[in-house]
């Protein structure tokens, strides 16, 4: 491994930022904190590796191991840890949320310059705002608004139609094809596809005949689409994310796809065209959902699980086979062949039995 | 949700849209009109959502209750649900079909001036076609044929000794890496890779020793790609796709495959190197296909399906266990693990029972 | 199919390629040669299309037949299949590898110019080695440092703080967000997104809250990665890849995901974050690892296969439920929802039975 620089430089810059002291950090995010609470936090760092001006979390128990012997300046943590631990702490109810909040102080996103770059290639109808950042070789084609505080990626394609709300981040690559609106704040990571074609064919005798995709793609506010992830245009009405979506990298949202507010859905999975998901679900990573389908709000999908028909209430749901040394699952495998027959002949054996214990009373 | 000047221009663009009278519709498609078969149709739209000068279709039985109360100018529609229907119609054997062909009167393609982008980078021994169209910041390496009618998206990546066929259009940063041949009328959605090393590795002690990818990609007239789909180039003979392959997203197509003609696979399938598909299969998304492996022509594979061996007949085939509430489905999937033994229980007590039967007779 | 010219003019290509004397090769790779050994080779081609200039091998027992009507000038094999060979042949214990090596002599890898192309964007305080070839269009941000002998396609975009080790090689349109360190001999292809943001959100009233990931990633040397792959910068820590590991196209890593030397992972695979992944495993396709586990060295996953706990031990693993005609996997799929209830009833039977075994007696 030839990278020791990195890290290096990245502590390097925790050091430079500016310092908090605990008690002032418990007093911005309403902690209780409990020890010197004088000292000074320059960055974060994880519980086992974190130094004396680091603020470190302990959230899993599965880290649990790793308070005794931190030396981290701070540690955020849940109240029946605190007494365990070795150097001052902040106590929250949730130490994740909390530490998700106190590490963005210590954050460094690149500045962006505002100002459309030398070598965009911009539509003369296309209007963007005097604060939003155009990078490199951006290219926004007609009838497209690029609004305040927005910051694009090198190399971003913006196709007739678009809108991007405030304060929304596209990284390199992107490619709004055509009639997508992406809300405020949105976060899309490098090279997202979204407004492509939805996979809509009709079949006559020669071959294939493609479906016109006349629909866009309506993105909510908070929304953050994934790395190399896909979101097709509809067919006739709009595929539609609400407010705070959450996708992760490589999933892939069909034609006329809804999804509620607050839904995340993790790496690879897939929604297939019409499929309509509630709010607050979580999909897990590499699951599928059919199309045409409606998943209730606060569903839960465990990763590569196959949807194939309606939820219509929230829990948890799962399909798959159980992993298996390889030999086991062989021979278990070839017997779910024969469950159906399998379950025959018990039904077979009981009539067998219930004649047998009859007779002999 | 902040988007709705989107779907108002899209609508906007469909009034502005030339109109046909839908007997004029009726003669050039060849369908049968019934009601008043003078009005102008000028766009197309939803069944529940359509105004008077919009068409809509009904081919989903699903969407049958939206007849009743439909405003459409006239719906596309079986015979069966003619009489139904409280506005002009088109009858049409294929709804669908029918729809597709009418859609594309109203669909409008972005115009693209031929020529060739300032910013593009063109080696000096590349033909390109002058009624071609090379966009913003393309490469075009050395040997490759740009054909007559083509359209080049932004940032489009042709590699050495490609080919490009008439009318072919791709997306924005599509790359084709080398030795890729597209037929006539292929499109191709942003971010599509094709004729990327295939992923050929020997073992030596040392540990994994590169095996050079010499072949190319084949790609025949009329395919689609979709957005962020790879096809590797094969090690030493080509990948092939045949004509009028369909491919959704993110599809991942390994060296040497071969896929017959008309085949679709949905998005996320992947097809390991060397597989051969035949013609007229469909693929459902997220299902894998093996290494080495034959599927016969006309072979519908179901979603999330894994092909582990050859298919050797038409026919519709699946694989995996089904959805369940999460703690069922624990339940259920710890007795896989015990399947083979369940099996020999029920044979044992099968013995047991059939000699208890013997004594008593 | 209209892409002969592709194929033909590969073929060229190997003609005008320097040629070899079959004892050369055999000296310079170590092998026996049998029959006459004068001849030159200039070329590879597979065993049923080789002319009499051309290499070719054979590997797979799946090919054996091809090697009796073989044209080749000589055929690299394993010895029990040197007598069959109508032509003069290589003997090798191992074919594969001994051809990768050989193939490699008749690669003619694009040449690369050293130096920074016009339309490349570079930082002022980016380091770019005099011997490096950066492409087109390429962004190099601050804080970067590109080695000896690296070639960036066309369309690359290195963000802040990253490091490209010497002799590296990036495809088009490859992105390395931040913080992202390369060893030596890195090959990474077309469309990979390699350190955007891992996947963590907190959860408060409102909705999701991002965690900021402050982390990198760093790859080991001689790492491949393949095309549209994604792999997350770290939370905290970086997300690490030791050396020789290989990533086929579409692969997803999460933040923090650890994996060992010489790993290969097939097309389609994600891992979750945290997932720790030893040395010498092999991944098959679209197959998943669950976050937080750990996985021993030496371990193998079949394709489409749930890695649903750590798995301490090599060997090979495996889940999922066998293909089958629809019609059966339907009726035996509907059982799997019963095979807890199925096992109970097999207990109850094994009670009575053996209550009625014991009366008898």
């Amino acid at each position: 491994m030839h990278a020791p620089g990195n890290t290096l430089r990245s502590q390097e810059r925790m050091e430079q930022s500016t310092g908090y002291r605990i008690d002032e950090l418990a007093r911005r995010f309403g902690l209780e904190a409990r020890g010197d609470a004088t000292r000074v936090i320059r960055g974060v760092a994880p519980l086992a590796h974190a130094q004396c001006d680091q603020l470190a979390f302990l959230a899993n128990p599965r880290y649990a191991s790793d308070l005794a012997c931190t030396r981290a300046g701070v540690v955020v943590l849940r109240a029946e840890h605190a007494d365990a631990s070795p150097v001052p702490v902040l106590v929250a109810s949730d130490p994740y949320l909390a530490y998700a909040r106190l590490a963005a102080l210590f954050e460094h996103a690149p500045a962006s310059e505002p100002g459309i770059h030398a070598s965009a290639v911009v539509a003369a109808d296309a209007q963007i705002d005097a604060s939003a950042s155009v990078g490199p070789g951006c290219v926004i084609e007609s009838g497209s608004v690029i609004g305040p505080g927005v910051v694009l990626g090198a190399y971003c394609v913006i196709g007739p139609d678009c809108t991007v709300g405030a304060q929304a981040r596209l990284g390199a690559h992107v490619t709004l094809v055509t009639r997508v609106a992406l809300g405020k704040r949105v976060l899309v990571h490098p090279g997202a596809v979204i407004g492509a074609d939805g996979f809509g064919l009709a079949r006559d005798q020669e071959g294939w005949v493609k479906v016109p995709q006349l629909g866009g793609v309506r993105i909510g506010d908070d929304c953050e689409i994934g790395a190399n992830t896909t979101i097709d245009r509809g067919a006739l009405e709009d595929t539609v994310l609400e407010d705070d979506v959450r996708l992760d990298n490589q999933i892939q949202i069909a034609h006329n796809v809804q999804i509620g507010a607050h839904t995340a859905l993790a790496g690879c999975a897939a929604v297939a065209g019409s499929a309509k998901i509630g709010s607050n679900c979580q999909i897990g990573g590499s699951a599928g959902v059919l199309g045409h389908l409606e998943v209730a709000d606060g569903v839960t999908i465990t990763a590569m699980t196959l949807v194939t028909h309606s939820i219509r209430s929230s829990g948890v749901y799962s399909s798959g086979a159980p992993l298996e040394e390889n030999h086991a699952w062989r021979r278990n495998a070839a017997r779910m062949r024969q469950l159906d027959a399998m379950a025959r002949r018990i039904a077979a054996l009981e009539k067998q039995v219930e004649a047998l214990t009859k007779e002999r009373s």
